[in-house]
């Protein structure tokens, strides 16, 4: 169960993704390490590491893809760019999954290229948690596709739902649309007509709830929420930013001087991106993004995350609950 | 200069107001109290307050609008209700002001029926005010549209610009397109043209600076941030429920349990609603919309803020810009 870790793809790369390297190896997770193969050795040394082709096997990339790139142009005009190299190590069956800190909009670019997705996918999704106080709460789509039709969001809710069940055990998890409050009016013709397909089709795998607003994605009253890859990131962001806001203040505060450490904890707690970072689901293979300003540990706890998802089978999962769920999608499909 | 207080907005209705009344009188700021004459004179009476005549009016409106109905219908069906009775009390120059805990759907339809937009204005716009570590990001339309068009954007770049200026003394405040990167090839069609029209037509009273991200809200880095109601109110929710998340965190933390009232202190100041509640920009007069849990202290700022707005001239200052910047409207009207 090896998993392929893109060496170049964080924006102090490949700094983090050595010291990700030392927690996976110490956790004994053997990693494919993909990036200029003499830059690497010469690193690795430094770090009293090397190559011992079972644990630790170095794949040579000659090129990088950086943050400011056009995504899709950069994947193809750099074939052998450390992140295509990763992929197409999963697509060839050396690893079961991909971690990758780089640009988000490259990494789906490089899958669906090299992937491709899993049978009756419209649009795979990049999914992520909001952790909190009752529990964590499934988002998705947070930044792959800007502008969504019902198809996509109905396939969203079958996919986060696959993915609760499997990640956090939960047995038929509430699934709802995000909106701009919770009366069937509201909302848009997308969200509209997404809870109207969902109430038509209820499923044995998940129970839709209806709609909730942004604040109910910390209050444990939905265990997934879906909406369109536009709003889904800018939320995601809101939260983030806002999250951030009382570290700083409580940094700040002489009541707090003496707390900075306890400060901290909360707030990689609190953190969607420290939990392991984002799946790219819905595509052939296990893909996991993480933030361009991914910590060493946060791309560990995203390592560990494809272990589990690549161990507990999510693709397997996703393609039969994509099958089973055909006459929702039909009637997504239909004018 | 007296400010009409809808007495029956609130989910709590009518106690934060009569509390925010006590405020309000106590600053020397005269209001005419609007609802149920017999109900609101025995409540007065048990705060040991009466109607004075100038400090106080009682006006009578025999309905309430709740939370639950169909806003521009209950507005139409429900002519005597107290937000009515207090926008005709606007519309009739009784008072300079209003300000209301309603449903905002509600506030949005009474107002553009009894008061009408200011000439040239395509849409009011809600706007909001998020304070932070190095300052306040005014961000509009956060609900009033949820779908919108160009002019409408550049309109609320206008119009966030005035409210900055006139509220915050800044100068030539900056002014940004909420976007889901800061590169000008990311957002969406609406955003990308708004972010031309805004770069085509430089205005002498604000500096149009790009685009920026949900997080650059909490920075510092734009004074203004324009986006459709349906982006803004999301993105607004998701900010309320991200920052509520810490005090609850804290509560529950044995190193933070001393601290509770210095966590309660800043929540209120990190709090959008707590400062003045969010002016309706764009009709022709000066309401405030506050939060259906407003506390009678965020109902008092917004009654405070309500003063500022008319004592400065905003509507005046609203109907000036809209005249000076005719030719950047005329071009978004261009297909």
């Amino acid at each position: 169960m090896r998993i392929a870790l893109d060496a170049f793809g964080s924006d102090a790369r490949p700094e983090p993704e050595l010291g990700a390297l030392e927690l996976a190896l110490a956790a004994g997770i053997p990693i494919d390490l993909v990036g200029d193969h003499s830059r690497l050795r010469d690193l690795l040394q430094l770090r009293n590491l090397s190559e011992s082709g079972r644990d630790l096997r170095l794949i040579h990339a000659s090129e990088q893809i950086s943050m400011d790139e056009s995504p899709a142009r950069a994947v193809k005009a750099k074939p052998d760019a450390s992140l295509n190299v990763a992929i197409r190590q999963l697509a060839e069956g050396e690893v079961e999954a991909v971690v990758s800190a780089g640009n988000s909009g490259a990494i789906l670019a490089a899958a669906l290229f090299g992937l491709g997705r899993i049978d009756g996918v419209d649009r795979p999704a990049i999914l992520t948690r909001f952790p909190h106080f009752d529990g964590t709460t499934v988002v998705l789509d947070v930044g792959a596709n800007v502008e969504c039709r019902p198809l996509n969001l109905v396939q969203f809710a079958v996919l986060g739902a696959v993915f609760a069940t499997l990640e956090h055990g939960l047995v038929r998890p509430r699934v709802a649309v995000l909106s701009n409050g919770s009366e069937p009016g509201k909302g848009t013709a997308l969200t509209r007509m997404t809870a109207k397909l969902l109430a038509a089709h209820p499923s044995e795998s998940f129970e839709f709830i209806g709609y909730v607003e942004p604040g109910d994605l910390f209050s444990g009253v939905c265990d997934v929420a879906v909406t369109d890859g536009w709003t889904g990131n800018l939320v995601l962001k809101a939260a983030e930013g806002a999250l951030a806001v009382w570290p700083r203040l409580l940094g700040s505060h002489p009541d707090f001087r003496g707390s900075r450490t306890s400060v901290a904890m909360l707030a990689e707690q609190l953190d969607p991106d420290a939990h392991g970072g984002a799946p790219l689901i819905g595509v052939d293979g296990t893909v996991i993004i993480c933030h361009g300003a991914a910590s060493s540990q946060a791309l560990y706890n995203a390592i560990a995350l494809a272990r589990r998802s690549a161990t507990r089978g999510l693709a397997d999962a996703v393609r039969q609950a994509i099958a089973t769920h055909r006459p929702l999608f039909d009637a997504a499909r239909r004018p």
